[in-house]
């Protein structure tokens, strides 16, 4: 059996469930699930379907859906071999708890992803990547050596065809060198509530704040910096008795949380973005 | 426009879905919103739909769909049209604070429902009753005139046609006489995290094991006391501090959201329930 | 057995809890609740104590404790009978849900606070103050009869000898007139996770932004909009399948729990505050 | 500096807190912390203290301690070193998501504590022991030879002066040999939220019960199955759509977060146990 996932995007029009669902069962396919979403206030139909077929030509079956319904409905759509393990490329810095979250979870196969290898702006995770038996490329990166150092990494991830990027707790701005590459591909654990508390420290802000509650928050990354779409956020409570420390350490579950359950729909082709903000399909 | 929505299960198999989004196409509908479930263990399909026809006679869709569909896959459905309110009648004791949030979010528009009499027990909350100016009829209950009351109450819903009843902390076991005419149609809500402390005085229970999260859980009553299908639950952290009477003063809090959600799926009609469990579409 | 609440703070020194809690002793008091925290960053001393006395007199007690403790340890210090219920003055404007909420809460017996009356700019709310059976008082406000408008407010609140106001989604701005008066003794409501979604639309802000979660904050009322101490803080999971109505409806079971929070730490004179911070003793 | 930590219960009585706040400062201490709790129910009183003192004989405070306040008050207490850090035993079996995370916070030094070895019945987490440089004895149990394993595993404990035990997903269950030695010292997590779905497999409990939120509980083992004191517990929201796999996948979640947060109350000294339920001073 083969089995594939369909997102499909294009203005809200009449008829386009029935189009599609019949252009599957015409092809032999059975629909194993389908959800949509319509956003009202931009008028935008979104759906994502998962078929199985027992004879299946990507070939073929991209061509005649192109002519078949792309063209009538004016649609933008993906396509997805189920069986296809995404290929993501992990960016660390020093702080090591979401890396070894993300390894330990990679190790018991609860992420459907190869992982062909770490970049570190530092050395100190080298034993980690090693210990999981991961590549570990260390390129360290300065104000004057930014640029370069990103067509470094740029390049080992051209190599090894990533689909996507995971910034787990890389303490670097990224530039559009690798943005433009890879357009909400680029996964980043912020560790914040967003949009409150943009920027560098946030822990210490909400500190001042006095905030009741801190959480994190994974987007993907655009220009503007911790504005990209939100994938997942959650949160934890605090009181006055916590110290700055406190609030860093109990963060730190909540980043390693956020960030795996945000690349699990990444991985699970669940995420589908529009106007800077996603759909997360169930 | 006429708005429909459809409730759909049957065994799974090839083809329902492109066969009803077909069947809708057919009859100038369009389709504004589909989810669907198989539960893998029990084979079983299910799916909602929402659909609007520009002209739209109820009576012909039933029949056009009983003989196109219905027959074939072996489906079991519902229609409801969308714009009908659903009846409900509400029940209650002496405990007022769910009765008050739920006459409060009925006021402000926030449950679409008609609410045509309260019952209860006790003439405590007639006062309520009457300030939101609905009916309120006192049918006392003992040991010895359970069975005559419950006549009655059933009466009272006959005559109102009444599509579901809310206990609303009404202290009372419910029996056969009201489960079996309306089956999965009638919504309860237990203070306590089913299955946990089932049964009387849970908060007791919870203050003698010393958990640290209570819970509230709403569901539908079968003859399995605090046994039928779960609709929505939720929690609240506890600790050493709380008396007996703060965790009843918490578990309100928690009693009067749990309870209202719960009723907003049923009047939203996202509840299906197979096997003593409930699937919430969203 | 008379009780009291004891709140103390000072620069923190070697030796004061047991002068404090030998001074209690000494005075045939039995302590029956200590809390304390130090604020490292400031080096602020805070503490909480309540204490029973068979007999007392407030009279003597303040003017021994003050010429004992306060001038050694340059104290600042309040006292509060136990027993003594505060005054609170509610101002609403057209939403129903948390002055419904609160009532439901003081008829019960939840909140131990005395009601005098309630204020609003507008006349929608007033059978429901009436049902309640609490005096409810119109005074419109414009730009032009804003401080007209204050004026009467304040002197309503001396009138009663008010302690404290509950700005219960009252949706206008207060000024200095009344929060001189009052510092730290206005609750707000704010309909976010502050300090995400400062000031008017929080939830059109945060649909926009596509956030995964909201929130409420309860604060006291500083000069600076929305940015005065946070006395508690809850959140509800959101997703893409919301609308804008959907955020506001969760949303005020969020903005009812969170204000009723704060107001019972606050009429349990559990809050302390410093520096734009609030101590909240469990 | 020295600093400890006292623990201190007995029968509720005035002026408790006033003597040992008054010993304290009598032995130049400065009390850092304070904090109590009185169960009414049992009438008993509990308190934990931190205090520094610049010169301290723990022999001679000791000493003193017992014959001033010991006696009058008949109390039960513990004094602890705060800089002397409690020696943890492992305990595994074939999971190791708990173990990671747990090495990974000892790791970067978030738990306060040694841990001389980790001991499994299975040979499979050897490895990871070794990549953090722990000794790891692979101990196996069979119904024929579960005494003689756990007589070589008490062996070990005491050889190496263990503090408390911590059965991280440890598949077995523990007799009295280890129970009676380790009272209130054997930190368990189990994956449910307690005291629903006692015993094994309770995710497939919770997907047939079909709750909408699943928990996991760490409490202290007793020779009750599952009904020890409860030290921590956290949940999380679920839907139809989880099969018992993914129960299982988002379950590790809580397991890892509840378990470390329960050790680090035990660590912490913040944990008094009564009549089967934990206090936790924050």
């Amino acid at each position: 059996m083969n089995r594939i996932t369909l997102q499909i995007h294009c203005k809200d029009q009449t008829g386009i469930i029935a189009s599609v669902t019949n252009f599957i069962a015409n092809n032999n396919g059975n629909i194993v699930y389908i959800d949509q979403h319509v956003d009202r206030e931009q008028d935008i139909f979104c759906m994502r379907l998962e078929s199985e077929f027992k004879a299946f030509s990507m070939e073929s079956f991209k061509s005649n859906f192109t002519s078949v319904l792309v063209e009538k409905f004016k649609m933008k759509w993906r396509i997805y071999d189920v069986e296809e393990k995404p290929k993501m490329a992990l960016f660390v810095s020093k702080y090591d708890h979401c890396l070894y979250d993300l390894l330990g979870r990679y190790n018991s196969g609860e992420l459907f992803v190869e992982i062909p290898f770490i970049i570190s702006n530092h050395n100190n995770l080298k034993p980690i990547a090693e210990s999981f038996n991961i590549p570990f490329y260390h390129i360290p990166v300065t104000k004057d050596t930014k640029a370069e150092a990103e067509a470094q990494q740029l390049k080992l991830c051209k190599e090894h065809n990533i689909n996507f990027i995971v910034l787990a707790r890389y303490m670097q701005i990224v530039t559009n060198t690798l943005i433009n590459e890879y357009p909400n591909k680029i996964i980043n654990i912020h560790h914040s509530f967003l949009p409150a508390f943009i920027g560098a420290k946030p822990y210490h802000s909400a500190f001042k704040r006095g905030v009741k509650i801190i959480g994190a928050t994974s987007h993907y990354v655009t220009t503007d910096l911790d504005a990209g779409p939100i994938i997942a956020q959650d949160v934890a409570s605090v009181s006055h008795t916590y110290s700055i420390e406190d609030l860093i350490a109990k963060g730190r579950d909540l980043e390693k949380i956020v960030l795996a359950t945000a690349i699990k729909h990444h991985i699970n082709r669940k995420v589908m973005v529009f106007n800077n903000k996603t759909i997360i399909f169930s």
